[in-house]
């Protein structure tokens, strides 16, 4: 796969087009983009399970699944959540505006917003750069994935090519997500584009697969937002269907793979985060528990400053773990390795070389592997997580 | 009721005597504990559900409710926990070796950890200083509570006197806890001895109501420990029952009570803590949903970061809440106050004075209230936590 960012470019799916601008919401970074398609999109949708629900999570959700979609509009530095029924008014303006600069009715135009609780949406200043953002699109992915930020670091985008049965498709993914992370049902936010003709129920159940592999399984700090939302966007543009089981498989192990890689860039680019943790859990019978306790972990915030700290301190994932639910018979059998390394085997401490295992935890990437004894049964539970430092304080103690 | 820590003794009650002494494990700082009883002990127990247990909470679990408990012997800086066989042997020599000095069976004694997981007790060393710890006890709390320390900055200590239907009793709690707090039926290390007469079942919920009240509404991390236990023990030694329903009534809200005062102190000295935060959560019709709501605030490290940087950032405490499930036609109509000061008023956002609150937030005690419209039908929910600073981090990155 080619991966953003950078100064490569990251190329869209036939038909597809992408810009992000400045329009005056916040002082200079670009805080409005647009995605747009020659043709009709089909497009699903997962959003937030939280019952604070911004606005244009209301509007979205309304939506989708859908074979006519035209148009995304995201706007970053107000989140239009917490705004009530002027919330949901402003939401329509910059829908009807949006409508008309794409030339669709409204009911063709999703909208995401991520940024500040509680302010109103400067809604006249947004409508006033809509056709300049739509007079600039391009068909890279690299000016929207900017305009979409907030306390990240660096956009987050992804493409690839696949060859299915029948010729050639792109995907490309583009995600921003860097506090308030803890997506249930969806990331912060995540589009997903590609030129492959997909029907709007097969759309929904390709996206849902994949998020609850991917961003429903990245946390920064166990915070759930009010407006995380994840889009698969399908146009057709090359033609080519999704046929045979083969097709489909491929597809969704491709879409699945591709959103992994952007909840590890939302983790690794976590607030704060100067390492991104991944946690392989081996061999839970349960599959439910598996992530609950897999993810449990990367938001303990006792393992988070031990890795943060390069100390191998196995004691406090035993304790998380055990806090979960893991049951007391398979604690009794668990092997836990970090880094490759064993550090706890059958149930019990081992004596390991410890300036050996913390050499290997001064990594920006971090493995932790659980292992219980039937783990060539049921299939891994990955979840992926940052570690806790005193930039997360800073960042979180005073934001504007 | 008077309150440790500082200069005052506090009284145990009738009967009751209890030292802390040296051992050896630690460097200087005392590191067991001992709580004996002129006569036997009623005693019941709570404990933590995690299914990583401790050995000596396996052991107590199973001695509780008791109507012959005689000793409780507590060590910190070794947590027996993730010891395997070796730990549970190592417990009970523990515990022979305590019966034999106060003079009672193994059955009759009553034992508690806490420290670093997954290192083996240095049971030699507390067993040598057994007879120190058994000579120097006196009828105050004091050494006790120092002795069963770790991370925390100032020993936990409360005790009062109650005036029942037939006479006045006792009642003095201990407890100690500061990192790994977010109890589930018990807290790191919690004590409530009193002289009344109480049968083994009563004690029981006595404790439980409490606990429930108190340690299980408080939580400085969101981990939830190998090793938590809390105990009410009760030697009979001032002659009086808990007779009549105004008896019952009294005694236990002044268990609550005093379950709570420790609680509080808990959360107050937390890890890298600067400000106990009190959560008041009014009118949610479902009590266990209100309960998870207010506790989840509490351990929201976003929440956490603003009221440690005195910001008084309602959006956070709305975005939890909403995660955690209340219902967004409650959150429709939700008032917010920060230091009694309206914030949130039904269901909006309003114009505050934004450097009255701060300056009110510049406090070491923030309350938070959380009402909904049907406020006066449901009992308050109270939970406790603490800010999250730049110190949690430092503690927790190499702890040893």
């Amino acid at each position: 796969m080619k991966r953003g960012p950078g100064i490569a470019q990251t190329p869209l799916p036939k038909g597809f087009y992408a810009s992000g601008v400045n329009s005056g919401v916040r002082a200079y970074r670009p805080d409005v983009g647009l995605i747009v398609s020659d043709s009709d999109m089909t497009a699903a949708g997962v959003f937030t399970q939280s019952e604070a629900k911004a606005a244009p999570v209301l509007w979205s959700h309304k939506l989708v699944p859908s074979k006519k979609v035209r148009a995304v509009i995201t706007n970053s530095g107000q989140a239009n959540a917490a705004t009530g029924e002027v919330g949901i008014a402003n939401n329509l303006l910059m829908v009807k505006a949006t409508a008309a600069v794409v030339g669709c009715h409204p009911e063709e135009v999703l909208v995401a917003s991520t940024g500040m609780i509680g302010v109103h949406l400067n809604v006249d200043l947004i409508n006033k750069a809509l056709p300049e953002l739509a007079a600039r699109v391009t068909n890279t992915a690299e000016h929207f994935a900017n305009a979409i930020l907030t306390t990240d670091l660096v956009p987050k985008t992804i493409s690839t090519t696949l060859k299915l049965s029948t010729g050639e498709i792109t995907i490309t993914g583009i995600a921003k997500g860097s506090g308030m992370i803890h997506p249930n049902m969806a990331t912060m936010l995540g589009y997903i584009l590609t030129d492959a003709k997909l029907e709007a129920a097969a759309a929904h159940t390709f996206l849902k697969t994949a998020v609850d592999l991917s961003f429903n399984m990245v946390s920064v700090d166990g915070d759930t937002s009010t407006n995380d939302c994840a889009f698969l966007l399908a146009n057709g543009a090359s033609g080519v269907e999704v046929l045979t089981a083969e097709d489909v498989a491929l597809f969704q192990a491709t879409v699945t793979e591709l959103s992994q890689l952007l909840a590890q860039a939302i983790a690794r680019d976590g607030e704060g985060a100067t390492k991104l943790i991944e946690v392989n859990l081996h061999g839970g019978d349960d599959v439910m528990l598996a992530r609950k306790a897999a993810r449990g972990l990367t938001v303990s915030p006792l393992f988070k400053c031990a890795i943060h700290g390069e100390d191998p301190n196995w004691g406090r994932i035993l304790a998380r773990l055990g806090a979960e639910g893991i049951p007391a018979a398979q604690l009794n059998q668990m092997t836990l390795k970090l880094q490759g390394e064993d550090i706890f085997v059958d149930g019990a401490p081992i004596v390991f070389d410890r300036d050996k295992v913390r050499g290997l935890l001064r990594s920006d990437t971090v493995l932790v592997e659980i292992l219980f004894p039937n783990e060539n049964h049921v299939p891994v539970v990955k979840a992926w997580g940052c570690d806790f430092s005193k930039k997360y304080v800073d960042i979180n103690a005073d934001y504007n």
